[in-house]
């Protein structure tokens, strides 16, 4: 195993600007390259604490993979601190400098004085193209004390990252690991993680080869199920005995078997049936819409949304009756469902889903987490009642991915729906 | 300052699981309790590692909070650890005991046997009591080795951390800084970091009180001013005359003084004016209304919004005409526009905002970027044509953000709302 340490430099990171969403992709990534991830660091923009930090990094780890310090200020150092560690000299790249005069023109812009710092590279550095942006990566193989080290520099966001390591650094890892290795998800929402944990302890517990890994984020949980072997057949074969046994032991409530969000999984099942969706929103005030149309590809099922917040649209977007809002209040089970039955009649969708219920804060005495979750689809209506807790945010997502899950679990259980 | 150093605990985080947001959330307070941060680290559950990064903080940090690894199964080994380091032994707390059989009796549960680890706490440490999950946190002040360092261990959900974060943690700073510290956060929408950075030189180049950080993200730029002095009042005034110094020089690209987001400067105005605002989106998906409701109190003032995705959705529910969408196309002026005023109509807001663009990917020839945003109000429609770049998911933030950005400057520069 090929260990890597990923080394995060900008004091934004520091500050709590922004949270390390670089390093999670990384690490995310590398198990499938063969490669082990022990630690995060993140330093701020500061050369001294910058370059003992790679010093310890060094120490520990094969490759080191830093991110973020590569932009056209004063405050970015990364290059600098880290050819000065290597006994390096800076020297403007001409491809890169062509590069960012091209990126700036097709802006019709032109670059900055300071743009320009970002075309030094350390000498003898492998370059790595930026197609999203103005800050080159690089790569240093290191020699003497640091022979067999190698450095990787990527910028920080994520729209420049995910893509150059992509296309430099997965392919650098494949060559590197000699063992096959395989991972697979087993994504689970409708049980918590204690509830996982306790329904699969007789198969996790004492296994090497496969492992596996559980953990639990809004509502949902995933087990990483990863294995190795001489072969990628052999490790593969291993991999999946263990998905099978997840999903004898958990049933339906697994939705997929490849990391994707319930709405991928969703908007997946709907296309190959040929179906559409729209949903109504109240507390989750568009949340719903949003998940589902951030799968690329959503155009063709998802065909209207609304958000309801006040009774007035309700009744006016949604035709919820007047009388049933003053005898059973928005939040009621009648109420979700006349909203279903209305977004159903407005969008001429196959299903609609509908939801409405109290995400806090507290405003007098009304139950801050009862949400009612309803789906209306061809001559039936479903309503089910939840209970959540948590903060406002925690209470609109959960929500939201219930309603989603509900609307997977009734494209596969309804005979309607699997002619 | 107190030197401060998160540490955070998980094989999820470096499985690339989750984002460590918990280093996010309290490196962003600490600066208000005078507190510096230098170092995140993250590491996997292993006692060994764990062991070696608690000695590394220890050695350069007066205070080290760590996150998770309190859970109820046999990976959490946090509170183990750390004890064992310190020479504590671990004991059951009563109370902890009771909380978490009350934890689970309120949810008609019944604890499990490894939910009961986590009262396990290390003797002498003070209990930081969770009212949000069952693992209460803790605090150990050290000695002799360790003398003057304290190791206060949080779990790792963000909805536990955090409230117990404010309700320990924080005071505990405030009673330890001796000197004010006062920061401002200066937000702008509608310049990039360079072009802000350029405008900004003169004023930011070798100050250091105050000092002067900039962020990037999403078509958001954040300017942090901190300053220090002898007396709060010292302090403030310092940092009032650097920020003052940035709106001169920026205008109305800057949209808020505190750290609050685009949604929270709009809604906070639509309410001190008594004005509602509703959404009609295409390739956002309804992200602005989610944005928009994500806002406590949202309530008053979003009355609805809709989702038309496709070109049916957009006849249908906003009465855009046949005859528009043939000869303009649905990504186009006049689309925006007829989309504004029909949101306005259906839902009675004062001002409704329209989106519609190609977000991406492309399928045939389209220009991925193009996109429209609209606003209608008091007899007005205005509509922006932008060109955005980036990945789909990039280009419906940027859409959201400058759909609200420009909603915010319609109600600051239009007459008719002043009144």
């Amino acid at each position: 195993m090929i260990i890597t340490e990923v080394l995060s430099v900008g004091t934004e990171l520091l500050m709590g600007q922004i949270a390390n969403t670089d390093a999670q992709y990384i690490s995310k990534r590398l198990p499938d390259a063969g490669a082990g991830v022990y630690y995060h660091t993140v330093v701020g923009d500061n050369d001294r604490r910058l370059a003992g930090c790679l010093r310890a990094a060094l120490a520990r780890a094969d490759i080191v993979i830093t991110t973020g310090g590569l932009g056209p200020t004063q405050d970015d150092l990364t290059k600098q601190t880290i050819a000065r560690e290597f006994g390096l000299a800076l020297e403007e790249d001409d491809e890169s400098r062509r590069r960012i005069d091209a990126f700036f023109a097709a802006r019709g812009k032109q670059a900055t004085v300071n743009n320009y710092r970002q075309a030094l590279i350390p000498r003898g550095a492998e370059v790595l193209a930026n197609d999203h942006g103005t800050a080159p990566g690089c790569m240093i193989r290191g020699t003497g004390e640091y022979d067999g080290k190698t450095v990787i520099m990527l910028p920080g966001p994520p729209g420049e990252l995910r893509p150059m390591f992509e296309k430099y650094v997965m392919p650098l890892y494949r060559e590197l690991a000699g063992r096959a290795i395989v991972s697979r998800f087993v994504r689970i929402c409708g049980k918590g993680e204690s509830e996982v944990e306790t329904i699969l302890m007789d198969l996790i517990d004492g296994q090497t080869d496969p492992t596996f890994a559980t953990y639990a984020k809004d509502g949902l949980v995933t087990v990483r199920v990863t294995a190795s072997g001489n072969t990628e057949a052999e490790a593969t074969e291993k991999a999946d005995n263990g998905t099978r046994a997840i999903c004898r032991l958990l049933g339906d409530n697994v939705y997929s078997l490849t990391d994707e969000e319930p709405e991928q999984t969703l908007i997946r099942l709907l296309k190959a049936r040929g179906l559409t969706v729209a949903a109504a929103e109240s507390l989750t005030g568009g949340m719903i819409s949003q998940k589902l149309t951030s799968v690329p590809g959503a155009s063709a099922v998802v065909c209207a949304g609304c958000v309801t917040y006040t009774d007035e649209a309700k009744q006016k977007l949604l035709g919820v009756k007047p009388d049933t809002l003053a005898r059973f209040t928005a939040v009621s089970a009648e109420t979700c469902r006349e909203m279903a039955e209305g977004m159903r009649a407005l969008s001429g969708a196959d299903i609609a889903v509908a939801v409405t219920g109290y995400a806090g804060p507290r405003v007098s005495d009304e139950p801050v987490g009862l949400v009612y979750i309803g789906a209306a689809y061809v001559g039936n209506v479903l309503v089910k009642e939840c209970r959540f807790t948590g903060s406002r945010e925690r209470i609109r997502a959960l929500t939201a991915v219930n309603a989603i899950d509900l609307t997977r679990r009734i494209l596969l259980n309804n005979a309607d729906f699997n002619a």
